[in-house]
């Protein structure tokens, strides 16, 4: 029997569990805990570990076993999970991940978690630092046609890479049609995410992504930092923004000035109880 | 807070509560608990009752929050589930369902419920009590065209409608391609499960089954009671057969003396705990 939580952050899904209650290959317990039919079901595992340079260490795993770098949606999950078990005794903590160490925020009220604050890192938009086959210093707003049609798009690197579309109005047989023609065009030598967007006002925006490998899902954080940061580059809208995700909503602010993009959004806890290893 | 269990026959996966445990509308919980990503998620949620007719009742809800009527796989979990909870006290007991009364048996080894055996009720094969637009007696081994291909199939009704194929070998790209395309055949009034069966041996079997408005499925517990009455009435096999599930194996006799067809398998429980039915 394993302790977990099950958590969401605006649908993306998790299980989450303490390091100390199992000790066990956690990428073999990954595949089994996340099968949706067999195990709980979720999108990836998260477990606590301690850690030598931070607070705490916070271990990622897709439900397909693989090891991930970092998960903006996960991250915020992982925050009120281990500051509702006690495995951290303040509510401003650095956690360490595979992608470096990120400093989190907690919002609480009437001792309830209500929203975390994530540093992100930054965005990265330089040609030869991100996986695109182009020579120009950067891809902004560029035409590229896609069987029949021609989009204006941009690529950046959000921790992953990151097409940016925009739309006067999202439309989801555009993104199932065009979206797994783009992730893996020639152009992206990695493949890429595909965010279409509609800007809504200088402080709003609506987001429906085309997820590489995993296609259309509720919602993707790092494509929300870089839809925001193409925006703001492109003139369409301030550093502070709410973005509608098909999942719920996020804010997204890029501080210039310390060179840092925050996120801030909610996390919610499902369930919680023991989770049966030994059988099925 | 609501207590629940998690558990699944052969890959079908359902959440499990005490009906003592919630009194709220049992239709709305089963769309938010069921929820993938937003809920604990699985295939349907039962809640245990108290009977006037039987030994207890069981209230089946499918995840889009639909009643259903009954589900062999599920049967089998709600047995498990309400012994172990000594909601009934013994290991031979009838449990009211809206698809009749049915009898179950416990199977205890250590402790532990490893097999349930569950009556399954009667096959229906007669074309006036049946879903299909066909003037004869019965629907046996007939020859229908589907696209380019002239599959010979059988149709019958296990509580719901089955369509039944036997083919040299199981095919996934025929149950793809034909699946979809024969669940709407106009000859079938209301629509139809699809099952292909490759026949193994006089007692072995293995099934594929594309369900009506759910696909391609790990397991159905209707669909093996019919494959194995039609197999067994073209003379293909005997009245004992192990059938293999992409989700797991069943047993199912064909007990004529009687009228009655049983099938035997396993429950698993996934996990326990509290559903935060508050919050996301």
């Amino acid at each position: 029997m394993i302790k977990f939580s099950k958590m969401h952050g605006v649908g993306n899904d998790f299980i989450l569990i303490d390091g100390h209650d199992y000790l066990g290959d956690y990428n073999a317990l990954a595949k089994k805990i996340c099968d949706r039919h067999f195990g709980i079901g979720a999108d990836g595992l998260m477990i606590s570990k301690e850690s030598i340079n931070a607070d705490i260490k916070m271990i990622y795993i897709n439900s397909d076993g693989s090891t991930g770098e970092m998960c903006g949606n996960g991250i915020r999950c992982f925050s009120k999970f281990v500051y509702k078990n006690r495995l951290v005794l303040k509510d401003e903590f650095s956690i360490e991940t595979l992608a470096g160490i990120k400093k989190v925020k907690l919002f609480i009220e009437d001792a309830e978690v209500v929203k975390i604050k994530v540093s992100m890192g930054e965005v990265i938009d330089e040609s030869k630092l991100i996986p695109i086959d182009y020579s120009g210093k950067t891809f902004y707003d560029k035409e590229i046609k896609i069987l029949d049609k021609t989009f204006r798009l941009s690529f950046v690197l959000s921790g992953v890479p990151h097409a940016v579309i925009f739309l006067e109005k999202l439309d989801k047989e555009i993104l199932l049609k065009y979206g797994p023609e783009i992730e893996k065009n020639e152009i992206f030598t990695n493949n890429t995410n595909v965010n279409f967007v509609e800007v809504i006002g200088r402080n709003q925006m609506k987001i429906d992504t085309w997820e590489r490998g995993a296609g259309n899902t509720l919602a993707c954080g790092t494509g929300a930092v870089a839809c925001v940061y193409v925006a703001n580059k492109l003139g369409f809208i301030d550093n502070e923004v709410n973005v509608s995700l098909p999942g719920g909503e996020l804010s997204i602010i890029l501080d210039f000035e310390n060179n840092e993009i925050y996120m801030y959004g909610p996390a919610s806890t499902i369930a919680e109880g023991v989770y049966n290893n030994t059988e099925g």
